[in-house]
This record gives C-alpha cells, structure tokens and sequence, in this order.
C-alpha cells in the first residue's frame, strides 16, 4: 500500500505541455499507470500509441481527438477509452487549459510513434 | 475508440456512496475499469480487497484508509495505491463529500471481503 501527495511528485514538460505521473512502477504500482497532463490551448501531444490499453478522463477544458482518420470532440467530464496500439493525438482546441488523467494498463508505458520509433518521454 | 459524456452514465448507489462505471467491459475498455464514487461524510465502503491492482485518485474530501491493521489519513489531490488481494476500506472522517477515482487493472473487477466471499456489486 501506497499513499502520496500529488503536490509532491515532480512534473515534466514537453512543448505546452506538463506532466506528473501519479502512480506506476516507480511509484508503488505493478500493473497500471496513471497520469495527469495539462495541455496548453493550442498545443497537441504528437501522434502517437501505447503498447497497453488507456483510458483518459477529462477533468478540465476542451480538446480535440486524432484517431484513425477521425475527429472527434471532446469536453470536461468525458471518458475516452483508447485500445492498446490505436495511434492517436490530442490538441486542446479551447481557451483554457485541458487537464486529463489517464490510466494505463501497464507500467512502464510503451510510447511510440505510428511509425513504429519508441518516443522516450521524459519522465 | 470510445468516447462519452459522464454525466450520461447511469448512477448506482451502495449507502453513502454514489457510484459511475466510467470505463470498463460495458463501456469500451478491454483490460481496464475507472470508477468514480462519492462517499457522504461519516459514511465508508465495506471492508473488501479485489482481484487485480487499484489506484484511488483522491479528488475532493479527505479521508482515512484501513490497510493491513494500519489507518492511514489522506486528502484531495493524494493518490493510493492497492496491491492485488489487499484487503481495505476507505471511510469519509471529513465535512465534504469524498470524491475518488479508482483505475482497477481488470474489467470486470473481482470484488470479495475479507473472508473471501464474492460481493456482488450494483453495477
């Protein structure tokens, strides 16, 4: 058993960007991921898939969902379900900033670009 | 790809606590669940542990978990961790509605009390 406080765990930046994972295996965890990420508006993760299954809950903000060719719309208090290897790309499209948790089905998180490149994230 | 609105989800209710599946096997996910459960001030789950691992996301309230004999106290913006089969229960001790989100690293989730007997959940 595993208990923290969010404040104090280190965040991460990518370009409009800031991350915290919340629990994986460095982080108490065996079997899931979870992390907080606030996307600027106008900023975007880059195209990209897991190697496990995500599920994004969208705690703030509106965004925009890339995947398969298809556009989709989402806002605050949403649940986005992604299957393992679904290449996928979120842009926050509103004003304010985009706050989503996502929960992983593994720990670590395999990231990789559609192309097939694993992404070495920095946290 | 799956997405929906929360607020379009239906609702069940344990006493003192509301709950909403987010994701899992009827909701488009495969390997994983989210739930998201308020707990009325005073109130608290049954004691249980489940079959797969759980991460809480303590997003409103404050709280108190038994673990293992130990009690521990929390609040918002904390996260705990679960291990697979440990036994626990979460009580509200504060003035507010405790608010979590709970990732579980299978769908459907094996929910038993401490003695090992199934608990079949309403929802």
């Amino acid at each position: 058993m595993f208990v923290h406080r969010n404040a104090q765990l280190p965040a991460a930046e990518l370009p409009g960007i800031v991350h915290k994972t919340l629990a994986g295996n460095n982080l108490g965890a065996c079997r899931l991921s979870v992390w907080r990420q606030a996307i600027e508006p106008g900023a975007a993760t880059p195209p990209h898939r897991h190697d496990c299954e995500e599920v994004v809950l969208v705690q703030a903000g509106r965004g925009r969902l890339l995947v398969d060719g298809r556009s989709v719309e989402f806002e605050a208090d949403s649940t986005v379900v992604l299957p393992a290897g679904c290449d996928h790309q979120i842009t926050n499209d509103g004003d304010e900033p985009l706050v989503l948790v996502a929960a992983f089905s593994a720990t670590p998180v395999g990231t990789f670009t559609p192309g097939g490149a694993s992404i070495d994230l920095p946290w």
